[in-house]
């Protein structure tokens, strides 16, 4: 009764055939493409449209053989391999972008000052990982392959890539064209009864 | 260089036209269609498989008349009028399907028993929220419009809805077919150079 929108292509890209990548074919992933995918991504919704992500892009020798020391062993490899590597943060101080965000009330003394600093944080990264699944999911719905980590030290990422201390590292996500032979077997899913119910 | 896998249209219903509502059309939401949305959205990536969202749908009456006093005052009139209104949870011992979801390595001992507490609470609220995001899309996908809201009382909800302490209410998100007659201006967001930079 409810034919899908989008069709049996864009669901399997999306969903269904899309896969968890360790291993990368050579081809590169052009700056114009991550500006792509982040105008896509930035249109998903957030709380009071708080929109606390930050990202810093890997792409250089330089960049990467900064960030290699603060992943697991099991990470390094395939994260040295990927064209771009995604560090996915949250600013911790988003609320000071709300009168440009949501400017018809103001917000953003929801969050800032004394009392509201475990409600901001919360908000913080409730926020930014929603818009980092946005994100990963409009990769893939303009061709890219994810492969997403979070085994990683984050205090020395943020010291690498976020000094200051306002934006904390949140995961990691090596991005590019993934190698579909070089695939493990996928792991089971639960069933709708294991984890919903109709109230 | 780069053409969309996904056509203007899918990426048009995924995020650059999709929209918050807050008004809804009278058109009903099939449980099957639910479950549609279910099994596109559990195929997302989450760290080690471990899928810890658990959703409670809400649709009758009786369970509209349990959430509504949880919620902020200005969420309630919309979310009475929402066809469901589905409340995302996190398991906090998500860890003891991992046997299951995992089955090649014993991940369990990441997560589970003294001292790993704060590293499982980080790792259920960052993978059930990247699954509730995959959920929106996934609703989207299928036809559906969506109305997060994290404006509740959540000790309240999981009373109602998680007795027995183990799942954490995340946000709630109303679900149906909106009306775009009523949608507000789009609020501004952030453009790449004030987000992301390339290293």
């Amino acid at each position: 009764m409810n034919a899908p929108i989008l069709n049996s292509h864009a669901l399997d890209t999306l969903f269904l055939q899309a896969r968890t990548h360790n291993d990368w074919l050579g081809k590169p992933v052009e700056d114009a493409l991550l500006r792509q995918v982040w105008d896509l991504a930035r249109m998903g919704p957030t709380s009071a449209n708080c929109s606390p992500m930050r990202i810093v892009f890997i792409k250089s020798p330089e960049a990467k053989a900064r960030l290699l020391p603060a992943l697991l062993e099991g990470n390094r490899a395939k994260t040295q391999a990927a064209p771009v590597t995604v560090v996915f943060g949250n600013d911790s101080q988003f609320y000071d972008l709300l009168p440009k965000l949501f400017p018809h009330t103001d917000a953003r003394a929801w969050f800032a000052g004394p009392g509201k600093e475990a409600v901001a944080a919360t908000t913080a990264f409730r926020n930014g990982t929603l818009q980092a699944a946005y994100f990963m999911l409009a990769a893939r719905a303009l061709g890219l392959d994810c492969g997403p980590m979070s085994g990683f030290d984050n205090e020395a990422v943020d010291r690498e890539f976020f000094p200051g201390g306002r934006i904390k590292s949140n995961f990691i996500c090596n991005l590019g064209y993934g190698d579909s032979t070089r695939l493990f077997p996928r792991s089971p899913r639960l069933e709708f009864e294991e984890a919903c119910r109709i109230a």
